[in-house]
């Protein structure tokens, strides 16, 4: 049998101990005839009451003793966050022994360091539950798309933010509400600033732009904007024009280096991804061969995500076993991670400005000078209520932001109601 | 260097031939600093002017001396259809050397046979590029699910009939005039019998069923339908109810056995499948644990489906230098599949029927009488025009046809309009 030490045994961690129990069939004829072991379980609190089907004496507090035991082949490591998991990681791998996991918080900030050992070592290190939950993502951007150059990914992949978004857009509920809603529903962590504010989806967009574009990019790479500043208004008047409003996690290559960002967007009514509602989530991915991909699943949760850590952990025993490796670290190549003022992006605009003529030649004149080209413009309601609504062609950061600064100084605009970028369109 | 040697030069083949020189690059890489190399291609005309990067004196007529030729290491099989692909592959399995296709045909008659010699040889087999073009669909059912039990898989497998079913829909169009524009835009073979009658769905949806529950299912074994009888009054209709008509290729595993089939069904418009317009194909996965999954892209073109057969060359080729396999034949049981009339669907029913009371008591009583339950039930117009529309809860196809029969005989019921099953929805 192949013998697994697993490190945590929290909502995953107990998933994967049942699964492994229940199908027990399954995955034994998937390695050949020979079944897979828990032999032993790292816990902060042995003597916890848990639903799983584990002897009591398997439990252990000592994680470190039980990677470096002589009979434990695999570690699976669901504990999550940086320390003690990244020791761990790094003492199983010292010893030769492939490695499972689902840390994106580690692999987002100190990948490289995980990533040269299990080289160095030549064992396998496996992570596809860190992104994207259930779905299969990490094997097919590595192995399925070996031949591919991608050119962009596009991904909803938190799914905490989607449900709000969701439930705002369906209910028109404020962000508060839908938030309180999503809590009591048990969607959020306690604290739900990772989620609500991007930090959830900038790991992810990093470890997906890592993978997609073979260059390291950390969490700390990635522009960031979180969903607390969505209004109901901001939503119906995306709705009104053909758009969904999304948090989106994008990883782009360009002529100039990597773009990774994560950011609120709207997304036409036409594009897969605006069809993506509840805590589901769906990654978006543009080769150039390939043309457009979509992976569509639950981005969360104990079961979808131990089906994950079960696909790589039956592929590390089968190495085991038959010899053979995974792709290890892709990350060939230095590239440029571009700062944001040097990000492309469509930007929709809700102006108040005064109703009077002349008033669109001077606002035109503000995009003109900034190398901004407008895609279309119109103008909503008349005298006092004069509201100018304006979608842009892809247009630097940079140049936009410097586009509103003028926008601003200028004395036929009242107020910038909203900003958004729109993002899937061209 | 990997030796390969190429049988077919067609669409995907040229494509295969023009990927492997323009990404040597990232393939390089991906196989840890090897090149992968085409040393042979096997056509029926070597003379043919082909816009490939080969020499033209790695040409030959003779592809069983190509696939028994010393160096070459791997075989891949692009030529289609059952002979001389059948015996080439053997040939190959049986000196030991790994193959790579796209052929469904064979896959879906004789699967068993070069499956068996395989195993027996303990080579690799690999055929993504068999189902869904571009879309990872046989490894992630493989392996990313090999510890998942897998309820039920429902495809637009087929990019003809989707694009014929979509324009129609869009545009009102009949199915000759759809299918006239499909024709001349290239989307279909000279012959477009196998994609309009449900042939090519009903091969693929005979490998998905195999893979998704781990038993034999051949082409012969799926119920299948084409979409020749749909009508635009049929898609305006279900419209109207909130349903997009599709070509679905359906497994199913229930306590009887496994259900496989293609028709034409009508999908809920908050599906994701009914998203899913055009060319484009779309696998949905539904899993014990993992809940939801789709997978949607380009199910045919030859750079699409020839980045499916990099991707399992790649792996083949790792497998070759490193040792190890990639899972092989899954068929670990027999399974009995199920004859239509043993297969469960909801159905949609339009009748004209005479206006008068106490009709709609006639016309339940023939469903009560099968056991059919009825779901939802309404009149449209009244006198001369007077319709009903019912749409059923899940039934046996075998009492539904009943029911059809007993409606028939009733002097209340006018004609049957139109039938269609109903899918997604419970």
């Amino acid at each position: 049998m192949v013998r697994v030490g697993l490190l945590g045994c929290g909502i995953v961690g107990s998933a994967v101990a049942r699964l492994l129990h229940a199908r027990k069939e399954e995955l034994t004829l998937a390695l050949g005839g020979e079944p897979i072991e828990v032999v032993g379980v790292a816990v902060r609190n042995p003597w916890k009451k848990r639903d799983v089907p584990i002897p009591p004496h398997l439990f252990t507090t000592d994680a470190l003793s039980l990677v470096r035991r002589e009979d434990v082949e695999v570690v699976v490591e669901l504990i999550g966050g940086i320390e003690p998991a990244r020791t761990l990681i790094l003492a199983a791998l010292k010893e030769g022994k492939p490695v499972v996991t689902a840390n994106k918080e580690l692999l987002s900030t100190l990948g490289r360091e995980i990533l040269d050992e299990a080289e160095a070592k030549g064992v396998d290190f496996f992570f596809e539950a860190a992104v994207g939950g259930g779905i299969p993502l990490i094997r097919p951007l590595k192995e399925h798309l070996a031949g591919e150059r991608v050119r962009r990914v596009v991904g909803i992949v938190n799914g905490t933010t989607n449900y709000i978004l969701t439930r705002m857009s369906e209910e028109g509920l404020s962000f508060s509400e839908a938030l309180a809603e999503a809590e009591r529903l048990g969607y959020t962590e306690r604290d739900p600033t990772a989620d609500v504010e991007g930090f959830d989806a900038a790991a992810k967009a990093a470890i997906l732009a890592s993978i997609a574009f073979n260059a390291r990019v950390v969490a700390g790479d990635v522009y960031r904007e979180g969903i607390t500043g969505i209004t109901p208004d901001d939503i119906a008047f995306a709705r009104r024009l053909g758009y969904a409003v999304k948090l989106l996690a994008i990883a782009e290559e360009t002529d100039g280096g990597i773009s990774a960002r994560v950011h609120p967007a709207m997304v036409p009514l036409s594009h897969p991804l605006a069809a993506v509602s509840g805590s589901y989530n769906a990654v978006f991915v543009q080769g150039e061969s390939v043309g457009n991909l979509m992976f569509y699943g639950r981005g969360a949760g104990g079961e979808p995500t131990a089906i994950s850590v079960l696909g790589d952990l039956v592929q590390a025993a089968r190495n085991l076993r038959l010899g053979g490796r995974g792709m290890g670290c892709t990350c060939y190549y230095e590239k440029r991670v571009l700062p944001s003022r040097e990000m492309d992006s469509q930007f929709y605009l809700l102006l108040q400005v005064v109703d009077r003529p002349g008033v669109l030649a001077k606002i035109a004149g503000a995009f003109g000078e900034n190398q901004v080209s407008i895609k279309s413009v119109w103008q909503e309601g008349t005298g006092e209520r004069a509201r100018l609504v304006l979608v842009t062609h892809r247009a630097r950061e940079g140049a936009f932001q410097a586009t509103l600064e003028a926008l601003r100084g200028l004395d036929v605009v009242l107020k910038v109601e909203s900003v958004m970028r729109v993002e899937g369109e061209e």
